[in-house]
């Protein structure tokens, strides 16, 4: 069988609820209990159909699931898996959709026993600024990438069926390492965020930001789309993956201090190369990934 | 009489090209000679109708036309200055479209002489990330701020000329000093680039860039599309507005520096503090600009 009985939906955001509407469309999940702590947004996900039932309580969501989708910031995977190892089904497979994987995989470890190898560490490249169920929507993972970042003793039916589950959101499925996924996120996402973040919160301290904001045009407007984000989830992506996010980090403030330099010192040279290096290699990007 | 008989157009890329295409809706201008270096370029817009001819002599294409626009980046406007002089019709009203406006205007005073109060400072704040006479729209400015800095001796007539054809193009004019444009836009505008040709360059220099890139997302394309711009313009940005993008840049290295630190300490309720301060002026500056 493909398709699952049961899904039991821990956390339905953004992601979450567009995973389970993109499954929706091929009829893929029979049930679907959402749980989470906020009556208002289950209940839109009732009214949206995108689940069938809810509860605040992980552990009675998780019974006699086939299918555990963990759709929580990174601070809260701990006791969500601390909570629902009782009550799982022998035969469950859990996935999650966090950002940063090795604390994920630390919480599964700690927590989940002997269902450890029926737990699939996952991670869907897609999102947008928006965050509950009301953003969520069924193309959003469609021709993006999730990468599975599955352990030595994972089980090969379980890796399986999150793959398919992945395949028909119309996802394209990769498998890396832990550390690799880590680095990865960080250089491409974690950074930007917390860039975009810095600079609109540098941007409010300014004495006449309200007048300064309104002479932003488009570019700003991109630029910051992502500090729109849900402040609590970036936080605990920023704690989750410190240790990458640091490592990048850094090697961008010896950069952009030499930017500086170069921008104090007049040395057009530097401020010249840097700026073509970085055109090519976005243009580039765009070209290759069709962006 | 609105419109112009002969407009002379210095510089025939996206901001030039798209302010013809906008005025020529009107029947705005009837003769419009372009002065460019690239011959490819300019027989381009000969061929898509924005310019009637070409030079590449800037002082033989403001002979006898009553607007002189100069759209060139800003490192060329000293010398462009000076080349004009010589030839500029009494009435000739002059304006420029440069992101810095101090040294633009110091250009103006050292080489327009008895001119000088028929010269407009000018800015519009529109853009793309696209460059040439190929990328321009007549669009570009509409619903979009123009920003002029007259000087105390600024001719009252010249400059209603220049706000009336910016108007023409559906944008709205606003007055301010020199130096607080020049603040304003080290903020909203050469900040955010100075950051993503930074960002990006650092990316590229990651041992496994080529394979980082593949596993971007949507926030990635559109936080990094304004590192495609144009390296040479940004280049004398960043050396003509140098101590104001400096004023700023320097804020925000001190305030990602902080943030820095907390995300090594482990500090949240500092990132959260700065994340949530962010994302609520993001989203403020979104509902009252409607971007």
């Amino acid at each position: 069988m493909t398709g699952f009985n049961k899904l039991a939906l821990i956390g339905v955001g953004l992601i979450g609820g567009s995973l389970v509407r993109a499954l929706q469309r091929g009829n893929y999940c029979r049930h679907v209990v959402g749980c989470g702590r906020n009556v208002e947004n289950l209940q839109q996900a009732m009214e949206l159909g995108v689940i069938d039932q809810y509860t605040h309580d992980p552990a009675e969501a998780v019974q006699d699931a086939d299918m555990v989708v963990v759709a929580v910031p990174l601070g809260a995977m701990d006791s969500i898996f601390a909570a629902i190892q009782p009550q799982l089904h022998p035969d469950a497979v859990v996935t999650d959709v966090g950002s940063g994987k090795a604390t994920v995989v630390a919480a599964a470890q700690a927590h989940l026993g002997a269902h450890l190898p029926r737990f699939v560490p996952g991670h869907p490249i897609a999102g947008t600024e928006n965050s509950g169920v009301a953003a969520s929507f069924a193309e959003l993972f469609e021709n993006r990438k999730v990468i599975l970042t599955p352990l030595d003793n994972t089980d090969e039916q379980a890796r399986e069926r999150v793959t398919t589950m992945w395949k028909a959101t119309g996802a394209e499925v990769i498998t890396m390492s832990i550390a690799h996924h880590d680095e990865v996120l960080a250089a491409t996402s974690h950074l930007p965020h917390v860039l975009a973040f810095s600079l609109v919160d540098t941007l409010t301290r300014i004495d006449d930001h309200n007048e300064v904001f309104q002479f932003a045009a488009g570019g700003f407007r991109d630029f910051t789309r992502i500090a729109s984000s849900n402040p609590q989830m970036w936080h605990d992506i920023c704690l989750a993956n410190r240790e990458a996010i640091l490592k990048i980090l850094q090697q961008f403030n010896t950069d952009l201090a030499m930017l500086t330099n170069a921008i104090e010192q007049g040395d057009g040279a530097t401020i010249k190369t840097v700026f073509e290096r970085a055109k090519a290699a976005r243009d580039d990007y765009c070209q290759r990934f069709l962006v």
